[in-house]
């Protein structure tokens, strides 16, 4: 089965809004083996919407439509659905009961407005909606099935994964397609094709390279779900045999996640001293729920002045070698370490620019200092880009450097 | 005029990268007086390419295709723009000059596929790539204009500021469409409709409401660009004023460059300390260049230890209050205030979840403390949603209420 994407909104045409919604349906929809042809944007008008269902219901099985199901006067997808399917729309009572219960529950009264919900073209299959009051719809049809869903991305997602999934998962009787993401930083994309590269295999791999990584993604289909699963297994273990420790994680594993669950197994704990990326470290680290059972707290110190008071950093290194040096990174790392005795510490210090250059020290230039209660070491690096850019490499750079440390490679 | 956009790329179609160039697009070419009709993301398939091609020149002036520049065997565009054109694909020395310095400049060989990027269709204009190998064309035919960039977001921009948006310009002779977005933070969708329902304007006015506060669009179309300026001035002027002490700020301002202005004016400087979010407010504030004329540094005391030792927050008042009360609040801000001796201090300390509630305090209690010189207070936040959300609300109400102190409000 295959499937096209139709955007419905003046937002997301006008560039106002980034659409995230069809990233989301095309890949939940590959997994269950659906692949998508083509994605279309198109304008709040009902001319263009049934142009486009009528070219959707022609190239694909399935034609998903999202956004335009609000109760404002622009939100004219379901009007436009019900004049292209030539059905009358009917006011569901469940549907209005919902909607006036979700408003009750909020403690204010309906609006008027919003009574449009619970109109619906006839013959519709109503998928509820568990986070907000419009419903999305379904509907089988001769020539294909048309899915509306709202453009609000929790309400999309949550009706895809209650409705539309488990409805997908029993009409689909094509090949399983499966793909897997293999995560790794701290080596070039022609580093790693050159390690890769006489590995010999049917299935697509793809490289994807980012300013933190090079995500590996690979893709198999199989007849059945286990054939697509063993071949996906065999190609992904020879690849991340070979990628050996730039390899951090597949799919949604991410380097704060790993290193929160080697803190964990180990029972002990961290903390941080940034400059440079002034608290960025700190926020991905305690992105993970539960990171406060090993991340003790940290201290950005983006003052000399700070460096000095609080992490008893010598004035005399700051003199000598500078704030972005080795020896500092060291005695910022050894500092916030000792205030707040854990087991490990992380420093960052360095020039994120656009200012700040000096003739020896360009901007880009990072010192990362890494220590646990043996030994303190650190490791200078050299980024290229924007300040923003700069500033995440060196995190990533950071995270990959303790990850080293707590296994020991 | 009007303009499409084809996305090409499997990457973009499978949902594994979100397609962000076609909002850069849109929203530029909207400044331009330019519309985009329509935005297509197809596959790397030449069929699918030409198929797209022949509709754009149809229906749209301009037809920009961005992505399938490179050199790797799945980069067709310019193969398929030749042969939709019925030109020959002839080498172009200068290029071929460029790619070689490039490769040169980094230090490596230049792979022999690179060679492929020197290749242009005959009658094509070049556009330089001032950071990275790939060239974008353009093509003035009679039914229309042919403008293919790279898909890498960095190379596309840079394409468009140096060579396409000038072109535009120049060639661009309908009206003039100007858009400004007034940000505000603090108040409902609805609490702000009920302030502005009553403005009559033939302008058109919409309501973007996000987690962390809602966006009023403005867009005014005029035959002179001064013109439009004076009927946008005019609207977004009546529009502030109502809006009155929620507007922070106009398109790309935002809390913290506001909050730097301010600073720095004043020359007065600002340390914080952050518990629940850890970290993410001093990466707000530090995104700013130039901030550490300001910005002293912070702590992260996202442990009860930390609290103590570092901020000299009472054990008592953890143990009575709660680490996540008032009195910890103004304790942490003052504290930090008083060891890094700055003249403004921000502190949070809440309950970001997805575990930590208790009966009396639920996921979402968020206390943020402001201190100046004179005075500490403290206001408590009830935030609803996610982990990141919450982060992320709270850290935009801590830095409205910095801004709401600064300027006496």
């Amino acid at each position: 089965m295959n499937a096209e994407i139709i955007v419905i909104g003046n937002e997301v045409l006008s560039g106002y809004i980034v659409d995230t919604n069809s990233s989301f349906l095309s890949s939940e929809l590959l997994k269950l083996g659906i692949e998508v042809i083509i994605k279309i944007v198109i304008p709040d008008r009902k001319d263009e919407i049934l142009k486009s269902l009528q070219e959707g219901m022609r190239r694909a099985d399935i034609t998903i439509l999202t956004g335009g199901l609000g109760p404002t006067h622009d939100d004219i997808t379901k009007k436009s659905v019900s004049s292209f399917l030539k059905r009358r729309l009917v006011l569901n009572e469940n549907i209005l009961l919902k909607v006036k219960e979700y408003f009750r529950k909020k403690g204010i009264d309906m609006p008027q407005v919003n009574t449009s919900q619970a109109l619906i073209p006839q013959g519709a299959t109503v998928l509820n909606n568990p986070v907000g009051t419009a419903p999305g719809l379904l509907f089988e049809e001769e020539d294909g099935i048309i899915i509306l869903l709202p453009g609000v991305p929790a309400e999309m997602k949550a009706i895809f994964n209650k409705s539309v999934r488990p409805y997908l998962e029993k009409k689909n009787r094509g090949n399983f397609i499966l793909t897997q993401t293999i995560h790794t930083t701290g080596i070039s994309e022609s580093a790693l094709f050159e390690r890769l590269k006489d590995i010999e295999t049917a299935e697509t791999i793809a490289f994807l390279p980012f300013f933190t990584g090079v995500d590996i993604r690979v893709t198999t289909e199989a007849a059945t779900l286990e054939d697509a699963r063993d071949k996906l297994l065999k190609i992904t273990d020879s690849l991340i045999d070979r990628v050996d420790d730039f390899y951090y994680g597949s799919d949604d594993e991410t380097l704060e996640r790993i290193i929160g669950i080697l803190l964990s197994m180990r029972r002990k704990t961290l903390s941080v001293a940034e400059s440079c990326t002034a608290g960025l470290f700190m926020k991905r680290i305690t992105d993970v729920p539960g990171s406060s059972n090993y991340f003790r707290g940290g201290v950005v110190s983006y003052s000399n002045d700070s460096k000095i008071k609080i992490l008893n950093v010598k004035v005399k290194d700051i003199k000598q070698k500078g704030a972005v040096s080795s020896e500092v990174a060291k005695a910022m790392v050894n500092g916030v370490k000792k205030l707040l005795d854990s087991d490990y510490g992380v420093s960052i210090t360095g020039i994120a620019g656009p200012t700040g250059e000096t003739e020896n020290k360009p901007i880009g230039l990072v010192y990362i200092a890494i220590a646990n209660r043996e030994k303190t070491y650190s490791k200078v690096y050299h980024f290229t880009g924007t300040r923003d850019i700069i500033r995440e490499q060196a995190v990533q750079a950071a995270l990959d450097l303790l990850r080293r440390r707590l296994l020991g490679i």
